[in-house]
């Protein structure tokens, strides 16, 4: 065996992190594999909401918007984030969903960039941003969405009628991890703009978008700020002044609560929000951003490709008459925190998996996905996660017929 | 007096919603007059949203998106609150705020009238209505936002380039409330659609949409959804096939697990979704629509008549050499559930006015708002407010320097 069971209890005795996964719920008898799509709860969470439930709604009513600083969540909340994402103060706003916040930072860019008609999609996005730049581009008149299949293939569709480029810093599927640096680089030499979609890269690892012209992600991921918790904006500073998101509610306002007939965006970031903040959503991501202050994040990534080595190995180790075929780059440095294996079962695997309490996750039409948050996954979960699968396949547990009925929602 | 303490407390006592009031948290020794702009918690929002983090999240993490119903609350939240406006099952859909709503709205109502390339808004909107328009209208090419004065003049404004009309049923500074029938018969006689703008109806009185094109709402206001609880569209069945909304999410795709590279919409009203809930956000709008369901509509609106107009006789009769002018229509037919007085020096005044206990709240340049939600609003509040209010006035106490200061956010 490549690891064995009692190597990686060491390796979790001397993990830095230990301590991080205690403040985290974590079903008994579960393997959560599945915090690259919804983190898992901090313990913290509860306490949060109740708090903002009683002691600010209830407790100090309509006052609670200055009081208990509602009005200014999305930019309180965007500081905190900031640094996560290689951002300062100022930069970042929180708030509405990651749809949202493409339609936001793309219809900015366009503005920036007059006379360029073309929006570059990277068919290896996430479906949401495509259908999102695909419903603008539709509603503007002359615009189109020039779609590429594959970065690799970027510099070819780049022209200079191109204003800006929407890709995901980690794919969803393989999660294969993008050089944003040379990409970046690329972009702006053709005159376009860099907007990066960091959902499946933010609380993985220590991101930099300071090179970045925008940027957005969900925080309900790796950053475990809960079911539906808001997405954010990362804005650059040279942006910020002459940036128009199309989306101008009142909260954007330069001055909400004049009640001009007129739009007037806000200086600075905060001319990226839209209209009152969904305040209880907020208050898990916060608790979750407790946590984060007193995290190393780059004990996070040491742990991730640790983490992501030892169960692709042991998979492919243990799994290798089984028709499983790594889909995630081999080269850790080229990848997220979230290793994808290729099987034509893929689907009935997964589900009788998780029913072995090995959660991850099955993206058409043959991917499973298994995502290592550092906060909360051991060493022995990979062991384990690995040891199971090993079993599925061999015993053929699979092949059970309630295993093929129905996509879990992910 | 126009009618005594006594006599309220006497109303309260043969109140049938009396019962109704004793399921919110309303802090001691303070008239909350201000539910019109943020609803007061049910007592059961904490623990809906302890619920939501301990046993949705925290017990079935990812797996909650199916076994806890969190993918269908939109639509299943919308059948919920639907009866409240006079809609249909599949007619509502809640999410996202009321600014997103309007863009995912009028962006359709665009589409369905092609051709036109005026919005008409009423100045008298709530500002956000006006802005999202206008930056709309800006991005769309050779679109353009016709603004009316008072829907009195909306008659003379309507042409056949008019491809819909955005109006508040219920004016936020005012109180003053249209007649959406005779209004949307005029609009759609002139080939327009009517989209109509609940924040301040809802929940205040039985709506009834069944007439308009659209109609968009927030649920924190009389629906005592929480702070920045989702918002609603309702869409008539006859225009679900044909809209097609700028705002094109994954959660509004026909598939949306296929993952398929285009957007196709999805049937009916699920196409006016975008992306992933606010979950959170939605635990407490579900526990106060749990209240509603119990509620007799026809008793909230009686009792809101008789509470504002109870409270308009007993200022005017109290505060009547202090320069109080009414603002809100006298005829309680054409009222919303607020009574709003001016006040050349209103700011002060609401300012002593809550430091006293009775919370209403100010807009500017000059006009005190007093919502009354009668869930919770008892006719001796009425009674008390007034007393305070004319108080405050006879013995200038708004005068007190600390009153001048700082708007308060509501």
């Amino acid at each position: 065996m490549a690891i064995s069971r009692a190597e990686c209890v060491a390796l979790d005795a001397a993990d830095p992190l230990k301590r991080i996964r205690d403040e985290f719920v974590l079903p008994d008898g579960t393997i959560y594999l599945v915090g690259n799509s919804l983190g898992a709860p901090p313990k913290t969470a509860a306490a949060a909401v109740t708090r903002t439930v009683e002691q600010e709604w209830g407790g100090r009513l309509v006052g609670a918007w200055n009081a208990s600083g509602w009005f200014d969540l999305p930019l309180t909340t965007g500081d905190r984030l900031a640094p996560l994402i290689g951002a300062g103060p100022g930069q970042v706003v929180v708030g509405d969903s990651t749809s949202i916040s493409i339609v936001k930072t793309v219809s900015a860019a366009l503005g920036l960039r007059p006379g360029r008609r073309v929006v570059i999609s990277d068919l290896a996005n996430f479906p949401t941003d495509r259908y999102v730049v695909e419903g603008l581009a539709e509603a503007l008149d002359g615009y189109e969405v020039r779609d590429v299949t594959g970065v690799e293939n970027l510099a070819d569709a780049l022209s200079d009628d191109v204003a800006c480029v929407l890709l995901s810093e980690v794919d969803y599927r393989t999660g294969a991890r993008h050089d944003t640096a040379s990409i970046t680089a690329l972009v702006q030499a053709a005159g376009a703009l860099m907007i990066w979609d960091l959902c499946h890269s933010a609380g993985a690892y220590q991101v930099d978008v300071s090179a970045a012209d925008f940027a957005v992600g969900c925080t309900y991921k790796y950053l475990n700020g809960g079911p539906g918790s808001p997405a954010f904006v990362y804005a650059h500073p040279r942006h910020q002044a002459e940036a128009r998101p199309l989306l101008t509610g009142w909260h954007g306002h330069a001055a909400p609560f004049a009640f001009e007939p007129g739009f007037r965006p806000a200086d600075g970031i905060r001319r990226f929000t839209v209209s009152t903040p969904h305040v209880m959503s907020f208050a898990p991501l916060n608790a979750s951003l407790d946590i984060w202050e007193r995290v190393d994040l780059a004990a996070v990534r040491a742990k991730s490709v640790a983490l992501t080595s030892i169960f692709i190995e042991l998979v492919e180790e243990l799994c290798a008459p089984y028709g499983l075929e790594l889909v995630s780059p081999r080269d850790p440095e080229r990848r997220g925190s979230q290793v994808s294996f290729g099987h034509p079962d893929g689907y009935p695997v997964m589900r009788a998996l998780i029913d072995r309490g090995v959660h991850g996750d099955f993206r058409a039409p043959d991917v499973l996905r298994f995502g290592f948050a550092p906060l909360y996954i051991r060493f022995v979960d990979a062991y384990d996660a690995a040891v199971t699968l090993a079993e599925v396949l061999e015993k053929e547990h699979w092949r059970d017929e309630r295993y093929g009925d129905r996509l879990t929602v992910t």
